[in-house]
């Protein structure tokens, strides 16, 4: 399959994975898709060490970052950035997080100090100054595309990329959005339905992407959200993508770091057992349903806060949700949740990520040969 | 192009077209789609009418009839339906209603207490016993199909239809649902997406419809929810269907009864301007955001209350809301509204439906022919 996007990169097929482990990264683009890491949860020295590692397994093919970087960020105090946002965290989110934990037995708080700032200091960096540090990183990489998951890129960010001959995409979720990513430079744009994992918007995939297509100008647009078999990858080339951008299916493969606990509960999920929430990042972002959300949605549970205080209230509860599920803990696997797209409903298997890419590929490949004989009945 | 579905009802293209305007039933059916007339909201007298005329303009071609049989209603007093459901209409919800309606400037109650009567026997006769005299009208007629889109279909429904060669079709937003329907025999699938205008479920479309072609065993599904061109057409063969259900495409019709500020408002408004809300008929219905949403939300708004209590009491709110916006008042534009879809963006002006179906089937048609050649570049 020839499309707008597989000439701009240089790669086989024209199916982008997106996740946060380098091993899907890699093995994505190894079998002819492009791989792209979200890194924005890693520090910068951390995401070094995982484009080299992830360079050294591709030998030469494209592949791809993705970064958060966030139009708007208000600092109070700029020379002590952690410390500032932390203290705009209300003392009622803390004890409510604190009291939620312990009415699911999970042991009294243990980690190390330097643990919880290190988790600050990564939350914190979601902010035009953070990322710049990420950003210089992944520009000392051969990569060939870099993405943005919150707005219009920084001008910076664009001349930058564009001076080294890397592709700019951004994900979009509304018609409108698109056309300011596009005065902003941008390459190629994302257009994630509601259906999709972590942030989103409310307008599906069959609506947004042909409103995104329409007004991009000729440039490629991806379709995201919905997007899990070759079925689904041939309803968006039908909808007029140039390609798909998965995220959720990736978390059904065995190389993906989620923590096992919360694959299994995949696994055993519904189409209907997501929701788009605040209570992860500050963001509406469509995850697995939990007793975590149960308890935010109590007459009595905080408003959640915005970015990224928020994620800073709830990376600390993660760390402990996830590592006592890990040990078996009944209230932790109660709790314990992830970001996730309503394709969860149709994973049955953990499977490994080159074997999910050429199924997609080739039952794609299959479903369009039928449709354009289904022309002719 | 042939389908299950095409085969199954002896019709030219695999696109049903669902309205409550018979004129559009009759252009759909006449272009070579299938019509079906949504029945509900129609007295017996009415609808005999109305499928009257609508063969008189069809000429032997098959359509269909959509009505709501919900599986369980609660009566307290069988001898006086409409006297007993109004009884449960608490003061408060009606002196809401009245509040906001003179809010927005509203000429004071008017209505002929027998135009009120009529409106609630509507609504009231949404349950299985009001259904029975919407079914002896409709089966007294020549209908090739009877869709249900509350819940698997009473027994009987099933049994009269099957006798009389009559295909029975439901909607369905869960997987879950959809293998009910079927024990209930149900012939035809309705996979409707979380972007269709009505009521509708959270699942989207490109999730959904696989997930109910996978139970079907071999039964037609048609996609619902997000389908108003021909790309998202092919886009909803590429997910297994085995045709298209459209309904919000023909608010964009000359033909649709739809009062015009109302079919205004949709022309200018965006994907992102609909709402899944309770407030029309105590179901989560999509439709057009509006100043009524605004004001249910509102901390002081009572919850809205379970169907049939609930479009009672909209019920004669809205006859006064869309005859003052017909004549121009700024109130009753503000807060007029009517159940829409996502696509609704895509809408741009008005135009003959016998236009649009052609032109849906052909661009479809186009759509696939171009997939097949991409499957093999």
């Amino acid at each position: 399959m020839r499309t707008a996007l597989t000439e701009m990169l240089g790669v086989e097929h024209p199916l982008v994975g997106f996740n946060r482990s380098p091993a899907v990264v890699a093995a994505v683009t190894n079998a002819g898709g492009f791989g792209v890491l979200a890194a924005s949860m890693y520090s910068p020295t951390e995401l070094d060490a995982q484009l080299t590692w992830i360079e050294e397994q591709v030998g030469g093919r494209p592949y791809g970052v993705d970064l958060l970087v966030p139009e708007k960020f208000a600092v109070s105090d700029p020379d002590d950035l952690v410390a500032s946002l932390r203290a705009q965290i209300p003392a009622e989110h803390f004890a409510f997080v604190d009291a939620l934990l312990d009415e699911y037995g999970l042991p009294a708080h243990s980690a190390p100090r330097g643990e919880e700032d290190a988790l600050d200091e990564i939350a914190a960096a979601i902010n035009p100054a953070g990322a710049q540090a990420l950003l210089d990183v992944t520009f000392s990489h051969r990569i060939a595309m870099v993405a943005n998951a919150l707005g219009p890129p920084p001008a910076d960010l664009v001349s930058r990329a564009h001076a080294d001959g890397v592709v700019v995409a951004s994900l979009v979720g509304q018609r409108k959005h698109a056309v300011r990513q596009l005065e902003a430079g941008v390459d190629v744009l994302v257009a994630q339905g509601t259906e999709a994992g972590g942030h989103t918007g409310t307008v599906a995939t069959t609506v947004l992407t042909p409103e995104v297509v329409e007004v991009a100008d000729g440039r490629p647009v991806l379709a995201a959200g919905g997007i899990a078999t070759g079925a689904q990858m041939a309803a968006a080339l039908a909808l007029g993508a140039a390609g798909v951008w998965c995220g959720s299916v990736w978390l059904s493969s065995e190389e993906d770091i989620t923590p096992r606990p919360v694959k299994e509960k995949f696994l055993a999920a519904g189409s209907s057992d997501t929701l788009r929430s605040r209570t992860m990042t500050g963001k509406p972002a469509r995850q697995l349903r939990s007793a975590w959300h149960d308890a935010w949605d109590r007459p009595d549970a905080p408003a959640p806060l915005p970015l990224p205080l928020q994620p800073m209230l709830a990376g600390r509860a993660w760390n402990r949700v996830h590592a006592a599920a890990a040990e078996g803990h009944p209230g932790a696997t109660a709790l314990d949740t992830y970001f996730i797209g309503q394709v969860v409903g149709g994973f049955t298997e953990l499977r490994p990520a080159a074997e999910i890419t050429r199924e997609m590929v080739e039952d794609c490949t299959r479903r369009l040969r039928a449709l354009g004989e289904l022309a002719d009945t």
